[in-house]
């Protein structure tokens, strides 16, 4: 990729490492705030907002590694914090000096600009609240540092006391802050509060502003585009949509609006066609399921199964997709599903390399088998393996087979000394051999899958190469508790490409096994094993 | 709840049962739909649109059914399909026909307003689809049917050729159509680019206008809104934003701003205070897992954990957050998280009944055992019970224990004949006694929660009482396939309350068991009994 820093007319100001952190369930290492940190700056963001330096021990560990081992392309560190406490001088509060200390270039810093929450939150006076945001803006300034301010609660402040919002924005302008951020803290706002707010300020401050969107409303991307419109020339946002309650503006949606649609460019061409990888490796990093309806860079986003949709994508895709997906780095992807017609059935055998249109029978099978499997709780969508298999049961009239299993068995103790046991009895016939195998695993699965490598490496050695990477279990009919029904997806690797498996059962160990040998048998396949059977 | 029908004037206009169902996963069985629909009329919708009667049995029947079985209080149901074919009379495609014959009250047809889907998808040209337009307009008119047309594509199609989208539109509001419905069918449009052409249809046709917004810019919502503000009176939406690719815009947030934030009263308000409820319920019958982050009704829409917050909502919680929760059927909470400061265990602690204020010593242990814990891979967000028997035993210096474990273990085998069997043994002491109790299941955690059941029931008969309604199976660190930790959360209830607990192990089952353990430990605290040990 080449060096291309954005132009600092135009901030896009990613706060994932610091307000995306809030969201419920997410709990960042310095380990993890170092990979984010390194994949925003590749995809091209203009500032990362790193944390609270001196607040807790991890934030200020990662401002002093992030300096020493990034070697940032176009991202600007940004150390957060607050203004000075009310009553003391900013050079005297430890919290303002370890924010000049931590080292980044630039400091944001929130002040209060909603009256109210100054006398209940704050419990100051509104005087001293602005002598507050002077004086830390100054002394910051004083240190070197550039500094933007994050006016909180600044739209709910606005419509209750227009004037005292706008005298805390001007004494942030007045004082040296490069932005004034307009901050919709609850996330309560509509885009057109938004448009009228913004134009407000800007004709009343002149202060180059910023905004900082929560989605309560479900508008924040739009309250950020509306911003823009407005005037507005910075815009924060997180990884994903990250961040307290519902979250913050999500910064792909708002980098691929302004870029593709807006025709403003705020990131490398480059690394927006990486913007479906990037979004997906932060959520391996915080360790959420990444959403797959997620606009741009959901598995789902660019995926049709409805009949319609599919007969007239035949005839041109641009039809049904408001941007080309290759653009954000994802693909278009016709699903399998029991809505599927004959079209779509066809279009996915083509997919895999199988001509199907000729035979009607044949695909009338095909979407029969589809519906009725589903029907029992397996989903084919993220499934392509366990799908071509089934095709190929029905090209052929007959599963391609590898192994035959006999029977096996699954042991799991709670040993006295609180450790457990995990043990697996495989016994299974392959190449006209008869083998029986064990293993011991740090848990049922794992030990299954470990008897069942155990048994077949010795007769399809290129079963070493594979890889489970992902397993995922998805209790079905959830009110009936721990009787209901099971269904279990992995993926697997060969360290080349990775494909998806799916099994179902009443038992999370019985639908693994089905997993286990669609994956087995399809990488088999892959590997140009002959069938046996 | 009174009998409060919306006024025509403005409709809210569901498609979750027929664009709804397009969403990857989502499978309605007619019973489904049927359910579905009874809670979309509770909640107030003026339409409900079930399908396409005629397309696929499932939704003939449930155009049959819908009308013998429910007594609709508010909602008018709504049959979809196209218009007629080219070349044809109105009267002899049966497709038409048949949505004449469904016999709801009101039919919607979709349009083609896009001269490129006509040339491409169509296959006809420009005159003869505005005939199509109008004959089956007419047609259905004729036969007593109210006609709302779904002009597809119109937004791209407006911006390529406005000449003829306006055409099309015309074409539907000359011949009787009630509602011109304007579609952003592939979701690309942004607010800006809504408000300018929706007023322009207006000003143009005179027609009464409707929006249809999908979400692949994440912007549906205020799309919906724009379109409002810009003058269209009706808005197509689906129960948590269900529908192809990325979705569709959500029937939630759309209808709490238009009734909280725009003053436009569009359900009873006895309705949208339960709506969290209606939200949750839906997406039981879907059978996806509610969406935690959706604004309004996901549990961590009013969910606090920053330090910050928290001070403040001690203070006054209408400082942060954007409406009261208890309009829409939503409760603020506080989280427990290792970013918990003092502040916030003292609060949950309250919430609990626990006055902690006074022991600074306490509050430090409980803050250090939680951090720990969820460093261990615990999450007490969705786990208020093990938190409280967390906080009794540091309040007590000692857990609360009603039986002591000795050892358990679960076989699951795989039978010849392809089914599975699943014992458990679990041998433990109680009362004083040692109890040795075994338990089959449909799966090996079933299995083991039987054989808990049957050993305690003796002594603690309450137990009966108690059932496990949901269990979650969460694999962390997902890159380590089957090798990866195992979080396990279950709720159970006792017919008038749920709690949650939470287990971690490198292994499903005896996560299981730790989530199981604290489960009953805690409703046996519920059910008055007293501690052992």
């Amino acid at each position: 990729m080449t060096q291309e820093v954005p132009s600092d007319d135009f901030h896009v100001f990613d706060t994932t490492l610091r307000d995306g952190a809030q969201r419920e369930g997410i709990n960042l290492s310095v380990a993890d705030k170092l990979t984010i940190a390194r994949h925003l700056d590749e995809f091209g963001v203009g500032y990362i907002e790193g944390g609270w330096p001196g607040a807790n021990p991890r934030d200020t560990e990662f401002f002093q590694r992030a300096q020493a081992e990034i070697d940032f392309r176009a991202a600007r560190l940004v150390a957060f914090g607050a203004t000075r406490k009310a009553g003391v001088r900013a050079g005297d509060d430890q919290q303002v000096v370890a924010l000049a200390e931590a080292g980044a270039p630039v400091v944001t810093i929130v002040a209060k600009s909603h009256d109210r929450h100054v006398d209940l939150a704050l419990r100051t006076t509104q005087e001293e609240n602005l002598r507050m945001v002077r004086d830390t803006v100054e002394y910051l300034r004083g240190r070197g540092c550039r500094v933007f301010v994050d006016c909180e609660h600044f739209f709910d402040g606005y419509r209750a006391n227009p004037a005292y919002a706008l005298d805390v924005a001007r004494a942030a302008h007045e004082s040296g802050a490069e932005v004034v951020v307009l901050c919709d803290t609850n996330g309560g706002m509509l885009p057109s509060h938004v448009d009228g707010i913004v134009r407000s300020v800007l004709a009343e401050t002149g202060a180059r502003l910023g905004i900082h969107a929560q989605d309560d409303s479900g508008c924040a991307v739009a309250n950020t585009l509306a911003a823009v419109d407005a005037g507005a020339t910075h815009v924060q946002c997180t990884a994903n949509g990250y961040g307290e309650r519902v979250g913050n503006a999500n910064l792909f949606p708002v980098v691929a609006a302004l870029q593709l649609k807006h025709g403003r460019r705020v990131v490398p061409d480059a690394a927006l066609a990486e913007m479906t990888r990037t979004s997906h490796a932060i959520a391996e990093v915080v360790n959420l399921t990444p959403s797959t309806h997620q606009p741009y860079v959901g598995t789902s986003a660019f995926a049709h199964k409805a009949g319609l949709h599919a007969s007239a994508i035949k005839v041109d895709p641009d039809l049904y997709q408001h941007i080309d997906p290759e653009l954000v780095g994802n693909s278009m992807r016709m699903l399998v599903s029991d809505m599927a017609g004959r079209a779509l059935v066809e279009l996915k055998g083509k997919e895999l390399g199988y001509d199907l249109t000729s035979d009607r029978d044949l695909v009338g099978r095909v979407v029969d088998r589809v519906k009725e499997q589903e029907l029992r709780g397996f989903s084919y969508e993220a499934a392509d393996a366990s799908f071509e298999l089934l095709l190929r049961d029905e090209v052929r009239r007959g599963a391609p087979r590898f192994f035959r299993l006999e029977s096996w068995r699954v042991i799991v103790e709670d040993r006295p000394d609180g450790t457990h046991a995990n043990e697996a009895i495989v016994r299974l016939w392959a190449k006209g051999e008869r083998v029986v195998a064990t293993g011991e695993g740090n848990g049922p699965v794992n030990a299954l899958d470990r008897a069942l490598r155990h048994g077949l490496e010795r007769i399809y050695p290129e079963l070493a190469r594979l890889e489970l990477v992902d397993y995922k279990v998805r209790i079905l009919e959830g009110r009936h508790g721990t009787e209901s029904t099971t269904r279990v997806l992995i993926s697997t690797s060969d360290g080349t490409s990775e494909w998806g498996t799916v099994g179902v059962a009443d038992n999370v160990i019985a639908a693994s096994w089905q997993a286990l040998d669609d994956a087995y048998t399809y990488g088999l396949l892959r590997a140009g094993e002959l069938p046996q059977e």
